[in-house]
């Protein structure tokens, strides 16, 4: 159910999308539904909370890493593990990159994601203070485009497509941190 | 006119405004703005125009160079170009990039805009034959990232914040090309 709804939220938009039209999506009744959620929100919550939940561990996973590893090397890990979690959660990343903050529930997941950012930005000016990262390019910006490149990938990536989320992770952390042109 | 209504048209959506709504934002009557435009379709027509002339010349001034530039040499500068547009250009970007083909108008946007694609993508597959780019990515996930990452400025960029076009042109173009690590 959370899955038809997540889809019918990303193809009307939520606001446009009713208990209703997802009981007939789902041919069965509105009570039907009304017994497991109390109300759409409930499914606007789980689907935000899904995609919130994968990419937070993503960035608090490489933050915690007691292995010596570089800040360079926690961010590489860190946008390499973002790009699978969206490639395995794309339908609930989607809603999350769409939510404007029109209801507690947005502006609550809006306070996650930028928490995230903020991991991710504190990440990319801890490397450039480590020297690893070129010196001519502003960490804020960086930071930026990393999430920005990742989460332009909802626009066009299809799981079911050629692409496989681990070469899709490597070609974006090639393009990112050793570029396009052979070294 | 054609301004304040790029930016009601990308705070409330196209569809929810009206004409009325943005003789009210100018201060003026409805009939004044009819004075100067047909309808509403032909404000959306202007401002997609306004977006995909820039694109489209800058994509089609690097395809023309003849001055022995290497595709690759050629793709970096389409790269660096389209980011200034975007950024001289921003609300008319932003207005195209939501757009989702709903009128002939729409449609004739999403034209324009894949011939754009397609052009960058020939550059991309011209300048990874030429061994300019790394082989182990793919050209075509490459230029849906290079396209992604540009895209994903409306997100945030903000023209009369501390960065300058310029030097947002040289961060993307240096992370695209020579990626974050330094050489």
């Amino acid at each position: 159910m959370l899955r038809r709804a997540i889809d019918l939220f990303n193809q009307r938009g939520y606001d446009a999308t009713s208990i209703a039209d997802l009981a007939q999506s789902l041919g069965v009744t509105k009570s039907a539904i009304f017994h497991h959620v109390a109300s759409k929100e409930e499914l606007l919550a789980a689907a935000l909370d899904e995609a919130l939940t994968g990419l937070t561990a993503a960035i608090e996973s490489a933050a915690a890493r007691h292995d010596g590893a570089s800040a360079a090397q926690r961010l590489r890990g860190t946008v390499e593990e973002s790009v699978r979690i969206l490639a395995a959660h794309l339908p609930a990343v989607t809603l999350l990159l769409r939510v404007r903050g029109n209801s507690p529930v947005e502006q609550d997941a809006l306070r996650r994601r930028r928490v995230v950012d903020e991991s991710l930005a504190r990440l990319v000016r801890e490397a450039a203070s480590e020297g690893d990262l070129r010196a001519d390019v502003d960490p804020d910006v960086i930071s930026r485009l990393l999430f920005g490149t990742v989460n332009s990938l909802v626009e066009w990536y299809d799981p079911a497509g050629p692409v496989d989320p681990d070469a899709l992770a490597h070609t974006v952390t090639a393009l990112a941190f050793e570029g396009l042109t052979p070294r």
